[in-house]
């Protein structure tokens, strides 16, 4: 299958490779030069090195012959990037982005959400939609998302064919939801639910046998619209397969109080799908805003992950998710545009936006202005602690990452330049600003629309990736790979 | 002046015309037909009416010979919308947007913006600097500008002779500060203070004796760095000339302390203002976060203006805004980008960004987290109340267009399109998404980058809003004018 199989040519990356070595640390690797085997996979990073060393030194090392190797040279001032991870993002909702008024979570899904995932039912506009969706995500430096699509098999499998024919790495999941939703748009019983989950997992065996590019992933879409019956069947169904899941938690407060209702026996909403067998190592738990102290310990013990997905919660009012506080307990975050929640198509974006909304928890209660949800106590939190609320650049950029990568599951396999992992990557380009004649009004060199980072020359590199991650766009990603396959170019 | 004498051509702009008709409520003029004279002034807005129709009927109403008349006909999805005012912008921070870090307002003054405006007497690194400002906001529509320069008389000249070049309204202020910064970048008297804002004030009137485009504006940094004596002075020559103000007011919760103590005879913040006969009609106060209930009732009797600058107060941690109340009291709000405190050139960016921090108070307590900065308690406040703080999509688009024109005295002249106002406009387009046939992965149009706004073609003009509220960029602002000069083109 040549479009999964990577580039099928020997290549070598030069120039300067930026990428989280920690938390709160990027590593800034000048001079270097990196090679990536056909299979897509990194086998050299070598320091103080440039094209010709290759050539003469490092090639050979490797047992290449350099008329082989397809040398990619970055531009002065560019620098290549980790591809950013997608840890929550629902194909299906994109014509929605921007759609979303004054609503919060439930009237949402009602207004906006479930209308549109039941239409792409057709195909045509599913292939339509899903396209562009994928493409938009891709030019925004997206190698790996995690997908929703809709209750759908067909749908569903489209979505899968085309990450698979467009080349983007992805986690494709079927929607499960069998009560709470709209008559026109709901699985009929558990059994339903169950075999159209497998018929969709056959489907991507069917098209990527080894998950090389493209994985199933169990969805059960939230507690309130599935019954314990068909979790507890796809609870099941994970043990039997190991498959990853994604399902949202604790986004919104009413949504927190139907969960209650619904399970009165569970102890809380983190509760519910432990008892379903959905809390696992491979579970990817959406927006976790409002977790309680008990869930969070019960969500670490578990080694579930979150993604935090900041452009939705502040859009649709759901709540600031204490990021902070996750990563003390030992979660794994990354972070996710939940489109159609989110406007944004961008893991930059969300990035930034997690700098914000961390700001707006250091500003507030520290609590994200919402009451701990099981207690409805609202909690004085030390000026210290608020501070600590802030995330960096750095850290922002960790999640969207090597962050994100653990979250799905493929930590040590992408989100970083080692040697064993795949060449999942974007390069980054910024504007640079000319000097200006006096009685002149032009500063700019002519040509390609740069965007909207300006350099004057004096930066750092810290300061030059802060002014990307704040002002960068699509435009600023100049190339992206996904194992060693060219997916978007801008030039 | 040709440079400021508008277009000097007669213009009508034919297709479809959206602006604010009041606070929560946007116009769609469709088939409408606006001529513009030779001064840049709007004589007609013509319903159900087209180029031809205009030609046979409406040039000869107004004495026009078609022939004279260049005629600018939007394509099918395009719009024109009023020009962006940024009430709310330091041309001399720019090269350090998305530079701030952890720090918060009195720290980031230090260690990024003093030492950046000093470095601005340099009149090269001046010119290159606020060219690519000027013309950067001017690639975001943004057609009005209330810029602070440095405390260089001749840097500050600078920028207005760039401003009228490049055909940009602009308010350019002088800065005065006699206190509190660093010792190479201050007035070094009261005295001193004044006669340099004279002088700055002498140019303008040299190079626009009518302020058609560029109106000098005083300029006291904000109370902590100014002397009662040099506020005081300010206070005479506003009375003296009429020239509007612009200052800082309750930004950060330590700022408002160091006023305290600096000013103990004062009331409060706005009080010390008021003490120096700052606190007119004509003054912008930016950012009024923390304010009083008193503090608010004083601004509402004086008339002064606020500019929100949503971006800014995000990043630096300084607080969340309460927009629904400053309206409530009756005062007028429009929006700044604030940069560099704020990273974005984009008002279309501080209108989504003034959605976001609604949300995140109507998330919170409904105070902006901050407590009441004169009794340091917080109160209760209602849920109802909390929903109420959401600014919707035409809310923000107002406090963008017609609520910044009223801002920065402007009222009646920009900001929308009826008779006797000028033409201060923008062109939107937004971006189209095609059919996809089975098998291909092409979904748009070549040609021009349209930046990440898609159109499946069922959206409202409601959603075409929406859209490119939330995902638009200058790639969507085709054209911008300012009294009829075309003054940023990217067709």
């Amino acid at each position: 299958m040549a479009s999964n199989s990577g580039n099928a040519k020997k290549q070598a990356f030069v120039g300067t490779f930026v990428h989280s070595k920690k938390l709160d640390e990027l590593e800034y690797l000048h001079d270097t030069v990196v090679c990536v085997d056909p299979s897509g996979k990194i086998v050299a990073v070598e320091r103080e090195c440039d094209a010709k060393k290759a050539e003469q030194i490092l090639f050979a090392k490797l047992g290449w012959d350099a008329a082989d190797v397809q040398v990619h040279v970055c531009k002065e001032g560019q620098f290549f990037f980790p591809g950013f991870i997608d840890t929550h993002i629902h194909a299906s909702q994109y014509p929605n982005v921007g759609i979303f008024g004054k609503s919060t979570l439930l009237d949402w899904l009602n207004t906006y959400t479930f209308p549109m995932e039941a239409s792409l039912s057709s195909l045509s506009k599913a292939r339509r939609v899903y396209t562009r969706c994928i493409r938009r995500t891709l030019a925004h430096g997206t190698t790996t998302a995690a997908y929703y699509a809709t209750i759908s098999v067909p749908s569903t499998s489209l979505l899968a064919d085309l990450c698979l024919s467009l080349g983007q790495r992805a986690f494709v999941g079927r929607v499960c939801m069998d009560r709470l939703g709209p008559s026109y748009y709901l699985d009929e019983s558990p059994e339903a639910a169950l075999s159209a989950t497998k018929a969709s997992i056959e489907h991507i065996r069917s098209i990527d046998p080894n998950y090389d590019l493209i994985t199933p992933i169990l969805t059960p879409r939230f507690a309130p619209s599935c019954t314990a019956d068909t979790m507890k069947r796809l609870g099941a169904l994970q043990a039997e397969t190991g498959l990853p899941v994604q399902t949202h938690i604790s986004e919104n407060v009413n949504e927190i109080t139907l969960v209650r209702d619904l399970f009165p026996d569970s102890e809380h909403y983190a509760g519910v799908y432990d008892d379903c067998g959905l809390l696992t190592p491979k579970t990817i738990l959406s927006h976790a805003i409002h977790l309680s102290e008990d869930e969070a310990e019960l969500i670490t013990a578990r080694g579930s992950k979150v993604a935090h997905c900041p452009c939705s919660n502040s859009a649709i009012t759901s709540g600031e998710a204490r990021v902070r506080w996750l990563l003390d307990k030992g979660i794994g975050v990354g972070l996710g545009t939940d489109m159609s929640g989110g406007y944004s198509p961008s893991i930059l974006e969300a990035a930034r936006l997690a700098c914000l909304v961390s700001r707006h928890l250091a500003m507030g209660d520290g609590k994200g202005g919402a009451a701990d949800a099981a207690t409805m106590m609202v909690q004085q939190v030390s000026a210290e602690e608020r501070e600590r609320a802030k995330l960096s650049v750095e850290e922002v950029l960790y999640l969207a990452t090597k962050g994100g990568a653990a979250v799905v599951g493929l930590e040590g396999k992408v989100g970083g330049f080692e040697v064993g992992m795949e060449w999942d990557a974007q390069l980054v380009g910024l504007g640079v600003v000319g000097e200006v004649a006096e009685g002149k009004g032009v500063d700019q060199v002519e040509g390609e629309d740069e965007g909207n980072v300006d350099l004057f020359g004096w930066e750092s590199w810290e300061d030059r990736v802060a002014k990307w991650l704040f002002n960068g766009d699509d435009r600023n990603t100049k190339r992206v790979w996904v194992r060693g396959r060219l997916v978007h170019s801008r030039v």
